[in-house]
């Protein structure tokens, strides 16, 4: 935002506008300041992240890593002075699974480490293997016939989806004035909807092929699958295809590559040189709990009539598994239990009941938040909604990364514009300022939007969250920069604090219809 | 370089201009379409640099993947129809080293894979050991008091020296029109010669404290160290110091880390979480042969007087340990290699010899073409010149990553300025356009100056050579752009032809005084 637009809005709160139908909100300054104090001056959101990521581990749906992420994010609560702090289960899951053991290297033509992680849910190899590799390409399932009988007891190597490529572009960046600005003008329809739904179709489409694939190798008596999907220099993606339910299908242990590897083993096989693969994984998976949970807690409300209302903030504890999933949502649940602390140690008093979820599951298809609005709130399939339903005030949520807030989505709630402009003013030095009406996706604020509740994302710096570290090996701790958490617990815990105070819960937008699924 | 000049080189190229002492320099145009065309159109760059990379492998000094590319560059000359293509020994270098088996994971507080890799000639862990963890942190060798007696049987974490930080810059550049305008005017003094002294100095008491550190870690009886330079997303730098010496101090098995996962074991250690790393590697040190070696070939001169002189073109073939050495410098051999094969295939009769060397141990400083130089030319010690010494009429180096050429260091020649200008002309339209009196150094050019034999190295876009390949463990294939690498072998072919072919070899500057070492 340019200078001219920060002296408007800091005459705006001063000054009533001409043409504003609504009244202004009401902010109860000397909290914001306490909180913006607490927040930016005595922080422990990167001592919470620390826990988070390096002493919980990677977080994948159900295994050990969450388990330990919900007990100690619960303990930590509850140690802030929380009420209510609990491990709720919000229905079944599938199966845990955890790394035991992850080693490959190419041993002919000569030796090398290389760099690769088990895909989740895969099984184990049958100890440490030894074995040469054939490179399959396929496009569709017609040309698996020409591998048929060629890849028993082999490694076989599948196409890199994306090669890659030299970067003239920084990995890292922050939104520019201009783009905050296009933001701000932007309608509620200008989310993309028609090339989500291609993108859905392509996806389908390539998933059913992987599958076919995969029943191929198997049946075809292959060892494991080397495969990779995007990254360079040493960062890759991991999968979002996992086979978690107790009663998948059985598929052959394999790796997700760095692309500089497969790509290697790929040229010299196909250049006659022969290749030998050493692989050895050990995964552990664990069927005695098949529940998924949600980590929440209050501060409850002290107004008589207001206290049965709730104000909701959250992200989400579970991650991928080749990274401690710093920013995808280590980041997020980081800075949303800051803001609880931060809140705590301001002694606010809040009227409504202020309740943070950490959600579990949410990579595998937002499985916490929605069970978690399907058992409190309502059910988007038949819209049939709970007497909580008429209880929530709001919900906010972090999880595009770990840049600072830069404004917030309205999700095509125009009645909500008006009000987060005003409780973004206190923040525009911080670099806080933008309400676009647009919606975005992707995350857990959508399971609360799916039933007419107003859930809303904020917007953040993208850093290099599409680059480097969402659902890569490195998303780690390095990739949290301290000012962009501090900065965004200081104006989550200020939003979510007007949000318990004010007289009215925030508006909503129209229930929307039935979606039988 | 923007139109106006272009334009200017282009009037240049046809008419003489005014108060210029010099003649132009008389260009065989047919043949530089020739090479242009077959350098361009039908290269085969790629193709030696993937014998070069991933059939040979990592080609660390004395290495068995540095023998692979010795044998199979030497055939390939000779394949190609170069004369006296051969493996010459150069003199004693040290002891060999590869690497059999690199595995290095947190097994505790839960298993992660780690990513890192031995460092240049340690010896091997005693199999696969599981020991806990001490940080270490001294910054002058007082500080190791502090941890005498604590560790035996322990593995030691050292302090990252460069922990890694978001970046908002292109990891990959291309020089700017002003960049270059700027080269163009630079005096040969520009070097910064004292910063480089003073970097030295501090380079070297650094040194001076590792070795001391070692050496009490091995005394402590600790089981292995976990170093780490800098580097990030997967990227990590290899080391420079190397006891290569037969007669080397020993020292503890070592491997250089990724700087997030040392930083990870670091903090959880710090934090007082009990970290247990399980390590296994296992080197070879070869010492039957400790020989150091250069690949060199030759096209014959044609011209009764002048084939006895000889025009020299090289990279350096060795690269460090934890990538195949793409771009240092698999990139500069394979263009030099790709220059003379389009020699051949031009159907070149050079007046001149021209001859390719290949030069090995360039990573431990220059050795191969140091000793090359003091073989055949003369010693820079003595300044006692060798009868061939009269006969080199250039050497031409590329050794600055993957980029395209942009155009050449006259390393302080003003007489080669006017020359090289010409000789670039016709290459303006590929961006080979610049000629700076500036010297650059850390390349084997060094080696022909030291003894006032004229050797230039190339002007090349950085790319990401400083940022992702440069003594990284990501040197690899994919690093090498084929329209750069083509166009760097048309701009040296030419060079190389014009070379052979002048009525005179290159200007040289006055001889260097004796550098007794």
């Amino acid at each position: 935002m340019n200078n001219v637009l920060l002296l408007a809005l800091a005459v705006a709160t001063l000054l009533p506008l001409p043409g504003r139908a609504q009244q202004a909100e009401k902010l109860d300054q000397a909290m914001l300041d306490k909180i913006r104090d607490e927040g930016l001056n005595r922080s422990k959101v990167m001592e919470t992240a620390f826990y988070l990521t390096d002493v919980s581990g990677p977080r994948l749906a159900g295994s050990a890593g969450l388990q330990r992420a919900n007990e100690w994010t619960r303990q930590q609560l509850a140690a802030w002075g929380l009420q209510n702090a609990s491990i709720e289960p919000w229905g079944t899951f599938g199966r845990g699974w955890d790394i035991e053991k992850s080693y490959v290297a190419m041993t002919a033509p000569y030796y090398h480490a290389l760099l690769g992680a088990p895909k989740a849910w895969t099984p184990s190899t049958n100890g440490s293997v030894k074995k040469s590799v054939v490179v399959v390409k396929a496009a569709v399932e017609a040309d698996l016939a020409q591998y048929q009988g060629k890849l028993r007891d082999k490694i076989v190597l599948t196409e890199v989806a994306m090669p890659p490529k030299l970067t003239f572009e920084p990995d890292a960046r922050r939104y520019t004035d201009d783009e905050l600005k296009k933001l701000a003008e932007a309608p509620a329809a200008a989310a993309a909807a028609p090339a989500d739904a291609e993108r859905l179709a392509a996806r389908r489409a390539q998933a059913v092929l992987r599958a076919k694939m995969a029943d191929f190798y198997l049946s075809e008596g292959a060892v494991a699958v080397l495969s990779s999907r995007a990254g360079s220099d040493g960062t890759f993606f991991t999968s979002n295809g996992a086979p978690y339910a107790p009663d998948a299908k059985p598929v052959l242990p394999e790796m997700e590559m760095a692309p500089e590897d497969l790509l290697r083993l790929t040229r010299l096989a196909e250049a006659g040189v022969p290749v030998e693969i050493e692989l050895e994984t050990r995964t552990r998976f664990q069927t005695q709990d098949l529940k998924g949970y949600n980590v929440v807690a209050e501060i409850p409300g002290t107004d008589r009539k207001l206290k049965s209302e709730i104000v909701m903030l959250g992200g989400h504890l579970d991650s991928w598994h080749a990274a401690t999933g710093a920013t995808d949502n280590a980041a997020g649940c980081a800075v949303m239990m800051e803001a609880v602390r931060i809140l705590k140690v301001a002694g606010v008093q809040p009227r409504r009941t202020i309740r943070i979820a950490l959600w579990g599951e949410e990579e595998q298809g937002l499985h916490g938040s929605k069970n978690y609005v399907k058992n409190h709130f309502g059910d988007p399939a038949t819209m049939k909604m709970l007497p909580d339903h008429a209880k929530v005030a709001a919900y906010f949520n972090l999880d595009n990364g770990a840049g600072k807030i830069r404004g917030i989505y309205a999700q095509g709630n125009e009645a909500a514009v008006p009000i987060f402009t005003d409780w973004l003013k206190p923040f525009a030095d911080l670099g806080a300022t933008t309400v676009t009406l647009r919606n975005t996706g992707g995350t857990d604020h959508l399971s609360f939007d799916a039933v007419g509740l107003p859930g809303f994302q904020f917007i953040q710096d993208p850093l290099d969250y599409s680059t480097r570290t969402h659902h890569t090996n490195m998303d780690t701790y390095e990739r949290l920069p301290a000012n962009d958490l501090k900065q965004a617990a200081v104006v989550v815990a200020a939003f979510v604090y007007n949000a318990a105070m004010r007289d009215q819960k925030l508006p909503r937008k129209p229930l929307p219809a039935a979606k039988p699924q």
